[in-house]
């Protein structure tokens, strides 16, 4: 299969899915159709040209559909595999983009018919706004994706890994769930409940905005959260998270210790360890 | 005065001296002088452009400078105004960049000839990066400037002000020293304590890198940290800087706690404020 002979369907029309669908079309995609349950979402993406044709629902697009990629919250994702079982092509591909994986695989793979190749994937692209308006394929550029190891079929995993790279991506990296759920509970849901928790603990004795700098800035921008959506990711990975909460509390305490006891020795090796540190990321 | 008819001395060519000289140069200022140690850095500046003349110490300029923009390391700041006393200009004027003001008001100012204005002030606009070569002006593009409210005569405020504005920022507001001391630990110490904080809790399980999206980049732009510039910072503003991480790491366990118990109003509640408040910040 190349990507030119096949037919997509994107799931969800929202910021990730219709950069998706906009980036697929781009890519050259033979055909590219969408599903949202919002009639306004379905002109847009029918109208700005990132979808071929644009449906309410899966019952006529899945069954000529050689991929769908259901970029849906986690509970959305289980009601529409269930709802939708009986239109899926035999042998297609289905693949997801949500944030925790271990469930996903535990709770929502099995209730999917068994000729379906199910395709845990990850993109971690994103952005703080929601809605097709802000659809944008350009965010896919050098970003990470990881796809999970499962018992897939080698062909399905390289379309996949094709249509990742003409994406854009940078990297695609395999991980089982745990292991996909243990580090993403530190790059990105530890971040996110940092970023809320430093706003949020502001007590507005001064009108903060007029005394913020760019690392207030950037500290707060993922602060503006779809709180139905974070709210899942947050307990679907709870003891991940209370870990890399504690991990950071406790790093923390170094350097307010430190402060405290006036030990500007420790102080100075934090800041050289970190400084080293990000220096490497990219 | 005008700033044309004026010659101003830049004191420490770094990555923020060496934004001032240039955006003052780009503003028309009459002279732009600058002083540095490293003979290198005096070497590139002269030959940018981003200073009329260059030396490696006051003896020369001073005398003949109306307005002295000190950009050193607070511990620096002191160290130059007790050997450069006798060479300011008479009734001239010094301003100096530091991200902490009470121990400058208390321990340095009092040290300053008496005929000499000191007029404290706060560029809230910086970069991770050191050194002349990443000097641009274009970061005070619509960034916040702190004036410290003191005894200072009312003409050299505004000619402060006129030079502020016409270096590109967008709000020039009023503190005292324990209120400008206050809002800073916010804002900008406990960032960058917990930026520090993050990065260097990660276990290193797994090489990172491969893992993180724009949300942890972000969050730990800022973990890349002048390690002598910080650490005297952090300790310049002890108290304030130990109340501000109690009150986060507060708000933090609130997130823990609903975690933990599995209470998905509170998150959510977290959530809607979180992006409320950071609806606000522009």
């Amino acid at each position: 299969m190349r990507l030119e002979d096949i037919a997509i369907t994107v799931v969800g029309l929202g910021v990730v899915g219709g950069s998706f669908a906009e980036g697929l079309k781009k890519a050259g995609a033979g055909k590219v159709y969408g599903i949202d349950n919002n009639l306004e979402t379905l002109k847009k993406a029918k109208k700005s040209g990132i979808v071929d044709e644009a449906f309410e629902n899966g019952k006529i697009p899945l069954p000529k559909t050689d991929l769908v990629i259901i970029s849906l919250y986690p509970e959305l994702l289980e009601t529409f595999i269930l709802e939708n079982n009986e239109y899926f092509k035999e042998n297609s591909i289905i693949t997801d983009v949500t944030g925790i994986k271990g469930k996903v695989l535990r709770e929502v793979k099995p209730k999917l018919r068994k000729d379906i190749d199910f395709i845990l994937g990850h993109p971690m692209a994103g952005r703080e706004k929601r809605g097709i308006d802000y659809a944008d394929s350009g965010v896919f550029k050098n970003a990470n994706y990881i796809l999970i190891k499962a018992d897939n079929k080698e062909k399905n995993i390289n379309l996949m890994k094709e249509i990742i790279e003409k994406l854009g991506f940078k990297n695609i990296n395999f991980l089982d769930t745990e292991e996909h759920d243990e580090i993403i509970a530190f790059t990105s849901q530890l971040t996110h409940a940092i970023a809320v928790s430093l706003i949020n603990s502001d007590d507005n004795k001064y009108d903060t905005n007029k005394f913020i700098g760019d690392s207030y800035r950037d500290l707060t921008r993922i602060a503006k959260i779809n709180e139905d959506l974070w709210a899942e990711l947050f307990l679907g990975n709870k003891d991940n998270l209370l870990f890399m909460i504690e991990k950071f509390e406790k790093r923390l305490d170094v350097l307010k210790e430190a402060v405290k006891s006036e030990d500007i020795e420790t102080l100075k090796k934090e800041f050289r360890e970190s400084s080293r540190r990000r220096e490497q990321i990219t």
